[in-house]
C-alpha cells in the first residue's frame, strides 16, 4: 500500500515510536516532529532521533517551545514528579505531569507543517486505556481537533482532500501497543519513557510513565529492554 | 462590571488593540500574550509593548515560535507581500500573507497560560468582514476551538465554568472596530497594521492590511494617525 505524506508526533516514548511504525506500515511517507518544551526528561529528544533514524524518516524537526514560562506542570516545573502510584490509581484525577494544553500545542504544529507538506495525514500517539488521566488523550479531543483542523487552514478550505488525525493507539491496551511494535519490528531499548530519567537515560522504573510501561511488557508477554537505573520492583 | 482575568492575543495592530480596551470595558483583568514567530514585521512586537503599557495589562508575555522554519508564507518566508490590491479584491482567495495554522498555535498558546491562571477568558481580535480571507479568522474557526479547548484542558473537565473564546470583533466592520476603539479612547497611532513597515516603524501604505486600515479610517470619518512611509494614495 502507498499512501501520501505523514506528519508523525515523535516524542521518543514507546507509544510515538509504535505510531511511526504503524504510520509506515500503511504506506505513509513519514515526516517526524519533537519539541523542547522545556521538559525535564530532555532525554526523549535523543531518543526522537535515534527512533527517526532507526525507523527511516523522509524529516526530522525539533521545534524548542517555552511551555516552562507558563508553568503549572511537573514535567516542566520544580513539582515533584508522582513515584510509585500503580496503573489502577492513575485515572482517578489528572496528574500533576500534566502539561496544559500541550498536545493542543503539538498539534497546532503539526497541522501549520502539514499544510506546508501539503499532508493531510497527522498521526499522534494518544492513547485512553493505559493512560494517565490526560484530558487531551481522549477520543472525543482528537475528534474535535480533526474538526478545528478542517476549519483552519487553507487546505481544509481550499481541498477536497480533509485533514484527518490518525490515533492509532487510542483504544489499544499498553500491552497490545507492545505486541504491535514488536510485529513491526520495532526494538524498545531506544525508546524512552520515564519523565524523570538519570543523566545517562537509566529510567526511574517507578513514576506512572514507567509502571505503565512496565505492567505493558509484563502484559504482553514480552522481555522489557529499559535499563531502569533502581532494582527492579515487581509489578 | 468586575470579571475574572482575561488572556488577550495582542499583536499591537489596530484590532488587537481594540480587543484589549473591550476586554478592560468588560472588567477583566488582562493578560497579554504576543509572538515573535519570524514575521518581517518585528515592529509589531514593539507596539504590542506600547500598547500594553498604555493600556495597562496585569502581565504581558512575549513568546518566541519558529514558524519561520516551515516556511509557506509570505509573511515569514521571502515570497513577496502583495501591494495595492482593493479590499474588494481581497477576500475571493486566501492570500501568500496567510501563514499556516497561525491563530491556531496562538490560542493553544492563549490556553495553556489562561489553564495556569486559571482564567476560562480568551480574547482573540478576528475579524470576519473586512478580513483578508484567512481560514482561520472564521467564527466557524472560533467556535470549534472553543469546543476544542473544554475538551482539551484539565479545567474544562473539572470546572464548571467553560472556556470561552472572546472574538468581540468578529462582526464589525474595520470602521465600527476603529469607532469602538476611538470611544474606548485609544490612540491608534501607537498600533501598527502593515505587514512590510520600515525600519522606522513606517506603514507601507499598501499591503492588504494597510489598505483594510486606511478604508476603515475614511468610512469612520476619524483621521487616521498612522505613519505612511509613500505619499498618500486617495482611498
Amino acid at each position: 500500500m502507498e499512501n501520501g505524506k505523514a506528519l508523525v508526533l515523535l516524542s521518543g516514548g514507546l507509544d510515538s515510536t509504535t505510531t511511526l511504525a504503524i504510520a509506515k506500515e500503511k504506506g505513509f511517507t513519514a515526516y517526524a516532529l519533537s519539541f523542547r518544551y522545556g521538559q525535564r526528561h530532555k532525554i526523549e529528544i535523543e531518543s526522537a532521533q535515534r527512533v527517526a533514524k532507526q525507523l527511516g524518516v523522509a524529516d526530522h524537526r525539533i521545534i524548542d517551545i517555552d511551555l516552562r514560562s507558563f508553568g503549572g506542570s511537573a514535567l516542566t516545573s520544580d513539582i515533584e514528579v508522582p513515584k510509585g502510584r500503580l496503573p489502577e490509581e492513575m485515572s482517578s484525577e489528572i496528574p500533576v505531569t500534566y502539561v496544559p494544553a500541550r498536545n493542543t500545542i503539538f498539534l497546532a504544529y503539526a497541522l501549520a507543517w502539514a499544510e506546508v507538506l501539503k499532508s493531510s495525514d497527522i498521526f499522534i500517539g494518544v492513547n485512553a486505556l493505559d493512560y494517565s488521566g490526560y484530558p487531551d488523550c481522549r477520543p472525543e479531543f482528537i475528534s474535535a481537533f480533526q474538526d478545528l483542523a478542517n476549519l483552519a487552514t487553507k487546505a481544509g478550505v481550499e481541498r477536497s482532500t480533509k485533514v484527518v488525525i490518525h490515533a492509532p493507539l487510542i483504544h489499544l491496551t499498553k500491552a497490545e501497543i507492545i505486541r504491535k511494535g514488536t510485529e513491526l519490528g520495532i526494538d524498545y531499548a531506544i525508546t524512552t519513557s520515564c519523565y524523570d530519567p538519570s543523566p545517562l537515560g537509566e529510567a526511574c522504573g517507578l513514576c506512572d510513565s514507567c509502571q505503565l510501561r512496565r505492567k505493558g511488557f509484563v502484559e504482553a508477554r514480552i522481555a522489557d529492554p529499559t535499563r531502569y537505573r533502581i532494582s527492579r520492583v515487581s509489578a
